[in-house]
């Protein structure tokens, strides 16, 4: 049976994929993908996802150069979530950190902290193409 | 500014909740939850979720005493996904896996391969009680 059978897309066709970093085990983000992203990630070794608010298929670092090259594909017991071990280069994130999850509250309603410093800024990511 | 109001929920007041096991770096599970289960996840210290499936509110851990201690939230920077840091007792997937994400792929297409030990079976959990 194929990995494919065992996925279920969602009524829009599509799946939510977790990012994390093999080496670290660091969460860098989490994206959505269809079965064409997902069978591109394949083939080419490079992440790729579906915007839903761009309505638009991408490659994660198409704009800003930091790709992930695809070491593992991990799915769950529902077959209705991708976890997908990548090697990434520079920051995962679009406002340049590392990760995207780079805020957390250990006392919720009282406010959040910045977990990690930002490697660059969203205008030096993207002002330098 | 509160961490709620960063949080951005979907058309049905729902998110994403990513649950890593703080120990370790592993990818428990991903799981859903409306603003009064994350509530509860922060009034308790304990996730707690909503079931699409069967649109339930629901403790993780109620029937098969695996609960999560909740160690830190984190969210990301489009506010429209949740990452807790977790201490977990037993398996956390229901199958009886420490981690729902038990199979992976390196070679989509041509199948997948279980990564993990069974530690127990679902009758031994659900049957337990």
């Amino acid at each position: 049976m194929s990995f494919y059978d065992k996925l279920k897309f969602d009524g829009s066709g599509l799946i939510p994929a977790i990012i994390q970093e093999r080496t670290t085990g660091r969460v860098l983000m989490m994206a959505w993908m269809n079965r064409a992203s997902l069978e591109q990630t394949v083939a080419t070794g490079k992440t790729h996802f579906w915007s839903r608010s761009r309505q638009k298929f991408w490659m994660k670092g198409e704009s800003s150069g930091h790709t992930q090259a695809v070491k593992d594909i991990a799915f769950d017991c529902d077959g209705d979530t991708l976890l997908i071990q990548v090697e990434q280069i520079g920051a995962a994130c679009h406002e340049g950190y590392r990760s995207c999850f780079f805020r957390s509250t250990q006392d919720a309603g009282a406010g959040f902290r910045i977990t990690e410093p930002q490697l660059e800024t969203p205008e030096q990511i993207y002002g330098k193409k």
